[in-house]
């Protein structure tokens, strides 16, 4: 699919999705596409651990309940960091390193058909980021992040609206507008 | 341009930039890319500003110096938040959101044949992120992170070696290989 359209198409499916699985090989090719986003100073601090069916989502979920919406999905990927890679707090990109995985991986998704969603709120208690990430068999010193849903939609959800284009760019200086 | 093929071509572009101007519909179209990117609640925190011209862009690296990357390119685009927009440091998802639309926007500079880098070093001083950041016309609580320059190559330059996808994905548990 052309880059553009990718970009356009791609939303947030916070619905539920259809039990039809997904192959291995189209679930490795979304983590490739998030393996190839860029890390601070190549450090390269994603892991991915890729649940292929209900089989393995489940126990994640037992761990930290995911509004139904992981539940349901025939596949999942977690994305983790490896904390140990980066050298200090100053010099830390695993949150810009993952979010630019995490959102590869959310389009190229889009690009075979499939929807997902950046689904981090479940793992924001650390209480039930520990309980998922023990499940997931983290090392000490990994963190979770968020876990994408990916699948074929049960319905057509809504999508956000976004603000226009003029209210957030700017030309030469903040404010100046065409 | 396949998305999948994106994805592979984008690199970081560590070196200099032929002169030739970028049109401003392209600048338009790869900052559309970027506000199309998701945001924490929506909040849609990331604003832009394109610097469309070498004139724009050198009272920036006065103010903060960048390598000599920023200084020979064409064009470029700022990318700031909105600090304001969150309610808590809990639920702070600037960093998130500016990466991802960082993301979207080397994808879409790599869709339409220019090269890009998330320059966020020349910021990582507050002085020199606060100098910059005037110079932008960022009003007060708005966080300057990264600039990216946009052109054509002057030369080709070397691209970084990525671990191979067996070492940085799991399958059900991490550590689990095929």
């Amino acid at each position: 699919m052309d880059f553009f359209e990718v970009v356009s198409k791609r939303y947030s499916h916070k619905g539920k999705f259809l039990p039809d699985s997904v192959p291995l090989t189209d679930l490795e090719r979304i983590a490739q596409a998030g393996l190839d986003a860029p890390s601070g100073v190549n450090r390269q601090t994603v892991q991915l651990v890729i649940l292929p069916n209900k089989e393995t989502i489940a126990p994640v979920c037992e761990a930290a309940p995911a509004w139904g919406i992981l539940e349901s999905a025939p596949a999942a990927i977690a994305v983790l960091t490896n904390s140990a890679l980066t050298p200090s707090d100053a010099m830390n990109f695993e949150k810009e390193d993952y979010s630019a995985a995490v959102e590869n991986m959310l389009l190229a998704a889009t690009a075979m058909g499939y929807v997902s969603l950046w689904m981090d709120s479940p793992y924001f208690d650390p209480d039930k980021r520990k309980a998922a990430s023990q499940v997931l068999g983290a090392p000490e010193g990994f963190r979770l992040w968020a876990i994408l849903p990916i699948g074929m939609p049960e319905i057509d959800v809504e999508r956000r609206v976004k603000l226009p284009f003029a209210e957030r760019v700017s030309y030469g200086r903040y404010g100046v507008k065409r």
